[in-house]
C-alpha cells in the first residue's frame, strides 16, 4: 500500500518558511504552490476565485490594503498573471486528481502566516540555517509551512500510487482569522466528499506522536465593534460629549459577565481595545476586537448574541452608536471515530511514529470545521489529525520551529490513510 | 509712553508657523528665537539648561526619542551648537533686559506646537498663502506662533523705550503637556518678579477684544497608567491570565464615578486607552492617558489622589500591577485685579481694540499658573490676558488660524502695560 | 410695630414633638393644628383636599398603606371627621386671616417627621423631660415641631396686630419626600402672593443667629427604579435568568459616572438598593431609590434625563424591564434680596438675636421652592430664612434637638417682618 | 432479605410537614425524632452536641437569635430538657444500631425546612387535607419531611431484620445552608463507615423512578460580604462619603466577570443585595449574599478565592472595609458505581418502581458530600440516590408537595440495599 514522494520535504518547507504572508495576502505563496503543483501534474487546478466564491470569504480585507502585497509578490518572482487573478485578496487554491471510480477523498492544509517578528537569535534554527523570514514582521509561527509541504508531498505520492477515485487537496488561505474555511467548504470542490482529512503539526505533541482524531474543536466567532460618540473638551464641556470611552468601559465589564451556560463550556474575550485621541478630550471613538466560543455551535451562538446585545446597549447607554460586526466564525465539529481509526492504523505502521493517540482534546478553535461539517453533510466522514513535532517554544511565538523529522511522518501517515480509504469506497 | 517695534510681525509669525515643533522638541524654534533675540540685543540670553533645571521639567521625553527632531532642526539650518545645548529635550529660552532701577517685569509666552495634520484646503489661509506647516503631522493650531511674535516684538519695543528696571521674557516650551511651566517658575530668572504678564490669543474672543485678567484657570494634572498583567490563550486557559483589559474596564467605569466635591467644580477624563494584542489573547497590558482638574488646587489634589487609588485598585482587582504616573500638573491661579486694571487701561488706549473685558472665565487649564504663582510668592502681581482674534475654527483643529490684525493689538497692549508698571515701581 | 402671642411656645412644640408622623401620614398632627387654629380664630381654614388638589401631590402613598395611621390618629384623640376628610393621605392645611386692604403675605411651615427611632438616652433632653416620641420608629428630627409652633404663634400674633391685608399660613405636609410643596404652590391659596416667607430652624446656625435669605437651594428630584428580570437557579441554569442584580450593578456604576456639567454643580446618588431573594437564585427583581440635583433647575433636568436613560439601558443590557419613576422634584429658587433685607432688619431688632447674616449658601434642596417660585410668578417676592438653634447633633439623627430659646426668636423675627411688609403694600 | 416497618409513613410525614423549622432551628423536629427513635429502640442516640462538635458547624446562627425558636418548640410540646441540650442551635441527632459483626453502614437524611410561606390554596394538598405548615413563613418545600420519615422507617425495618453490623442514621440539620454536613462528617459516628447512603426525594424524577447514584454534585460555597463605608449627605458633601453603594456596584460587575476556567464548569452568583438607608444619603453599608460553585472542589476553591479578592478590592476602591465571610461550603463527590449498582438492584426489585437509572447528573450542590467524602476516606463507598416523586411544582416553591406513594418506595429500596451490604461485609 505504501507510496512515496520524491520531493525534498525539508527544502520545500524552508522555501515556504522564508516567505510568510498573512491571511488573504498569500499571493506569492499561492503562486509558488501553483507552480509546484503543475510540476507534479494534476487534473484540475483552481486558483483563488476559480476555487471558491469570494463572497463566501470572512474577515476579508479592503482590496486596496492588499495591493502592496500583490506588488511585493510579483517583485519576488511570482507569476504576475496568477497574482492578478487573486486581486482583492482571493488567495488559496485547490488541486484535484481524478483517477477513475472510487471515493472522493479530501485533504485540507492551510497556508497563511502570522504578524509576528521572527527571532534572529542564534538559538533559533531558521535564523542559524539561513531560512528566517524575509518578509519582516510576518512569520510562519504556526507550522503552516509544514502543512503546505504535506499538501504537495501527499499529492505527489497519491499521484504515483494506484489510488482510485477523486483526490482533492484544499490549500486553504486565511485560517488564522477563521476566514478561509467557509469559502472552501461552500465550493463545488467539496461536493460529494466521502472522506476529509485535516491536519496540524505540533500542538504540544512531540515528534513521533500522532493523534488520529481531535475532539472538541470549539465553535468560535470573531466580533469587532466600534463605538462612535461625540468628542468634547474634557475640562470645558464634559457634558457635551457622548463618551466612547465610557461605552468601552461598560462594554468590557459586561462582556466578561455574560452568564455561564448550563449546557456547557463558553468563552468570551475582549482582546484588543483602542480609544480616544488625547487625555483632555472626551473620546469620540473606541474600537474593540473580541471573540466568543462555545463547546457547541449553539453555545457559541448564545455567546455571540449576548455579546452583540451587550456591546450595542453599552453604546446606547453613553449616547454612542455601536457598530458590531461578526467578522468570522466557525462551527464545532468532532472527528469521526471510524476515520480516526484508519489514521491510527496508518500511524502505527509509520516509521518513526512511536505513540498513537486515538483522540485528544483540542480546547481551541479551527475553521477546518467548515470542510469537516460539509463532508458530514455530504454523507462522508472527516477527521482532524495531529502529527507531533518537538517545537522549542509555543505556537505563535517568535522562536517557534518544527522538527523536520515530523515532515516525513506526516506524509507517510496521510498517504497511507488516504490510500486505505481509497481502496475501500 | 508709546513704544514701537520695527519688526515685521506678520512675517515673523508666518516663519514660526511654517516649522511647528511639539512639546520638548522645539529645537529649531528655540534656535531661531535665539538668533532673533541676538539681533535685537539683550543683556542676558539663557538657552535650555541655562534657563532652568532640566530636573524640574514635567512630561519630559526619553532623550533618544527627541534625537531625530534635533537632527531635523540642524538639517533645516539651526545652529548645531545651540541645538546640542538642548540635547535630551531641554528646549525654550529666557531673554533679559537690565535697565537700571525699577521693578522686575516678566512676560511669558509659550512656543510649542501640536501633533495635528494641518489642512491643505483652499479655504485655509496658511495653505493658500504658502506658509502651511512643513513639518508634516505637526501644526501651530493654538496660536503659539503669534505668542512668540509678541515675545520678540515686545522685547524689541521695550528695548527701544525708556523702561527702567529688569524685563524678562520667558519663552516657555511644552505648554501643551503642562510640562514647561514648572521649570520656568523654579528658575533663578523668576526671582523677584514684581509683575508677570502671561498672554494668549483668541480663545473665542474676536479681533478687537481684549480680556485684561482671566479668572478660574483650573488646576489640572495629567495621569498616565499602565496595567501589567499576564497573557493567556482566551480559549484554552482564560483562568491563567491576569486580564489587563478587565483592569481597564474597571478603571474607566470607576474613574468617572469619583464623587463630586462640595467645595466646587471637579473634572476627570480617561482620554486615551490602548490594550491587548489579539482577539484571542487575554490582554497582558493596557495603558491609559487621563487627567483630572479642580476649581482649586486642593480640588485637583483630591481628584488626583482618588484617581490614583482607583487605578491602583482596578489593577489589583484583576491581578495586574498598575503603574500610575502623574506626568505633569499645574495649580489654580487667578489674575490680580489691580494688574488686570493696568492691562484694561492699556487696552482701552490701543488702536483697533474696541472691546475690553476686565475679566472672563477660563474653564480650562494652563501651566502659566506656575509663573503666576511664583510672582505672587515673590510679593508681585500677575495677570493672564487674552488678545482676541477671529479664528475660523476652534483651537486645536486643522483649520485654526489667527487674524493677523491682532498681532499689532497684542504688541501695543502688552508694551503699554509693561511700560506703565515700569514707570511706577 | 411689635406684636405678641400668648401661646406657650415650649409646650406647643413639645406636644408636637411627642407625636411625630411621617410624610402624607400627618393625620393627628393636622387635626391638632386645626383645633389650635380654631382656638385662635381665622377667616378661612382649609384641611387637606380643601387646601389643594390631591392630584398635585408627589411621592403620594398607596391609600391602603396610610389607613393604620388614620386609625392610630383617631385612637389618640383626633377628631374622626377631620381625619376622614384626609383619607388617602391628603394631610396638611391652610389658615387665612383676611384683614382688609393690603398685600397678600404668606408663611410656609412644614409639618412631617422622619422614620428615625428617637434616642432614649439620659443626655437627650426630650427623653429626660418626658416628651420623647410616643410613636415608635418616627421622630421630629428636623425641627418641624418648631416650625409648626411658629406657624401657630405667628398666626396668633398677626391676628392680634394691626396687620392689614391677607395673611396665609401654609402648613405643608410631606416636605421630607419633596411631596407637599407642589400641591400647596398650585392651590388657589397661593394666588396673588405678594410676599412669601419660608423658614427653617437650625441648619448648623447657632442660637441667636438668623440668616435672612438662603441662596442656592438646589433643584432636585427623587427617582425610583425597579428592574424586573427572570429568576433561575444559579447553579443549574444561570443562562436562563435575566439578572436584575447585574442590571443593578451596571446601573450603579454608570449613574455615578454621568458626566459633570460645564454650567455648574450637579449631584447624583443611588441611596438605597435591594435585590434578590437567595444566594443561589438569579435575582428576578431589584429596586433602587436615587436622586439627582443641580445648581439650576436645568442642570437637575439634565441629570434626571441622563439618570433615566442610564437606568433604562442598564435594564435592557441584562434583559430586564426597568420601570423608572420620578417620584418628586423641586426647582431651584433663590431668596429675594429685598425681602431678605426686611428680614435682616427685623432680626437686628429682635431680642436674643446677636448675629444676622444677609445670606448664606444652602447646598441642599427644599420643596419650599415651589411656593417661592409661585410667589415670584405672581409678581411677588420670597425669602427662605433660617433661625439658628444650638442643636446637639446633626439634623436627621436620633439625638437631634432644638434649643427652645430660638422659638421666641423665630416668632419675633417672622412677625416683625410680616408686619413690616403688611404696613407698606 | 425483605424487611418491613410497621410505621404509618404518611402520618409520620404529615406530622413533620406541619411543623417545619429552618436550618439550626430544628428544635421541635429533633425532639420529635428523638421520641420516635426511642419508641423504636436503638443502642445509641446522640442529640445535638452529643452527636457532633458544635465548632464544626457552618452558617451557625447567633445563639440569641434561635432562643425564640426554642421557646416555641417547648410551647408546642417538645421535651424542655432535650431542647435545652441544643441551646445555641445545635440541632440534629444520630441513632445507632449495634448488631454484632459486620460492616458499618450509614444512612444520611436531612431535617430542615425553608423560609417559604406555604400555599393555602385549594389545589395544594397539604392545605386541603389539613397538614399545612403551622409555623407561618416556614415550609417543608424540599421534601425533608419525607427524608425524616425514611430515616425512621428504615431504622425500624433494619432493627426488625437480621442485619449484622453497625447501622447509623444521621439526621442532619441545616442542609439548606450547607451548614450541617461538615459536623456530621467530622464526628466520631462517621468513623469506620463502610457504606454510606444519602437520599433525596423528587428532583424532577417522577414517582416510580429511582436514580441509583447521582453524579456531578458540584462543590459550592456561600459567601457573604458587608461593605462598611462612611455616610454623608449626598447633596451637601458627596466627597465626604465612602460609598458602600459604589463598592456594591463594582463588586457585582466584577464578580460575574471572574474568568471561566479551562478545567471545567464554574458558577458565581450574587443572589441578594441590600444597601443604604435613604435616597439622599451616601450609603454607609451594603451587604450581599453570594455563592460560587465548581465542577470540582479545586474549581470551587478557585472561584472562592477570586470572589473573595474581588469583593475585598471592590471595597478598597471606594474606601470601604469589606468583611467577606465564607459562610459554608461543600466539596464535590461522586457516587460510587459499585454501591450504586447495589441500589439499582434493590430498586429493580422494589414494588412500584418501574424506572431505574444507574446514574444521573445533578448540576447543583449538596452538603451530603461531606459524609460521602468521609466514607471514602474511611475506605468505604458512598452513593447519593434519588427516589422519584410526582411533585406538582418545583422544589422551593409554595406549592411543592410529595406524592406519598414514593414514601414506600424509598423505604423498600433503602432497606434492601442496606441489608444487601449488611449481609456481605
Amino acid at each position: 500500500m505504501a507510496a512515496t514522494t520524491t520531493l525534498d520535504l525539508s527544502r520545500l518547507r524552508r522555501e515556504f518558511h522564508r516567505y510568510p504572508e498573512p491571511a488573504w495576502r498569500e499571493f506569492y505563496t499561492t503562486a509558488t504552490l501553483a507552480e509546484r503543483i503543475e510540476e507534479i501534474g494534476v487534473d484540475e487546478l483552481a486558483v483563488g476565485p476559480e476555487a471558491y466564491d469570494p463572497e463566501d470569504r470572512m474577515a476579508a480585507p479592503d482590496p486596496e490594503e492588499v495591493r502592496p502585497w500583490m506588488r511585493r509578490a510579483v517583485e519576488r518572482g511570482a507569476d504576475e498573471e496568477v497574482v492578478e487573478r487573486m486581486a482583492g485578496g482571493n488567495t488559496g487554491l485547490v488541486a484535484v486528481l481524478d483517477r477513475g471510480d472510487g471515493p472522493h477523498v479530501g485533504l485540507r492544509v492551510d497556508i497563511d502566516a502570522l504578524y509576528i517578528e521572527e527571532s534572529d537569535g542564534e538559538d533559533h534554527l531558521p535564523a542559524r540555517e539561513g531560512f528566517r523570514s524575509e518578509n519582516e514582521g510576518t512569520m510562519h509561527a504556526c507550522g503552516h509551512d509544514a502543512h503546505m509541504t504535506w499538501g504537495l508531498a501527499v499529492l505527489d505520492a497519491v499521484k504515483q500510487s494506484d489510488f482510485s477515485g477523486r483526490f482533492t487537496v484544499f490549500f486553504q488561505p486565511a485560517e488564522e482569522v477563521s476566514g478561509g474555511g467557509r469559502p472552501m467548504a461552500e465550493s463545488e470542490y467539496a461536493v460529494g466528499l466521502d472522506y476529509l482529512f485535516a491536519v496540524h503539526v505540533g500542538l504540544d505533541h512531540p515528534t513521533g506522536e500522532v493523534v488520529a482524531g481531535i475532539e472538541r474543536i470549539l465553535a468560535m466567532c470573531h466580533v469587532d465593534a466600534t463605538f462612535k460618540g461625540t468628542s468634547a473638551h474634557a475640562g470645558k464641556a464634559p457634558n457635551e460629549g457622548d463618551n466612547a470611552m465610557q461605552a468601552l468601559g461598560t462594554a468590557i465589564q459586561n462582556a466578561y459577565a455574560i452568564p455561564r451556560h448550563s449546557e456547557g463550556m463558553t468563552r468570551v474575550n475582549v482582546g484588543v481595545a483602542e480609544a480616544g485621541t488625547a487625555s483632555n478630550v472626551i473620546a469620540e471613538e473606541a474600537t474593540i476586537h473580541g471573540e466568543a466560543r462555545g463547546e457547541t455551535t449553539e453555545l457559541m451562538e448564545y455567546m455571540k448574541e449576548k455579546l452583540r446585545d451587550t456591546l450595542t446597549t453599552a453604546g446606547e447607554m453613553h449616547g454612542c452608536e455601536a457598530e458590531v460586526n461578526v467578522v468570522s466564525e466557525s462551527p464545532r465539529v468532532d472527528s469521526d471515530p471510524e476515520l480516526a481509526a484508519v489514521v491510527a492504523d496508518a500511524a502505527r505502521d509509520a516509521s518513526g511514529v512511536d505513540s498513537v493517540l486515538e483522540s485528544a482534546d483540542f480546547g481551541a478553535s479551527e475553521d477546518a470545521t467548515f470542510l469537516m461539517r460539509r463532508a458530514k453533510e455530504e454523507g462522508g466522514r472527516a477527521t482532524y489529525l495531529v502529527v507531533g513535532t518537538d517545537h522549542p517554544t509555543s505556537h505563535h511565538t517568535p522562536t517557534f520551529d518544527v522538527d523536520e523529522r515530523s515532515l516525513e511522518h506526516g506524509v507517510e501517515v496521510l498517504t497511507d490513510a488516504i490510500l486505505s480509504v481509497g481502496e475501500s469506497p
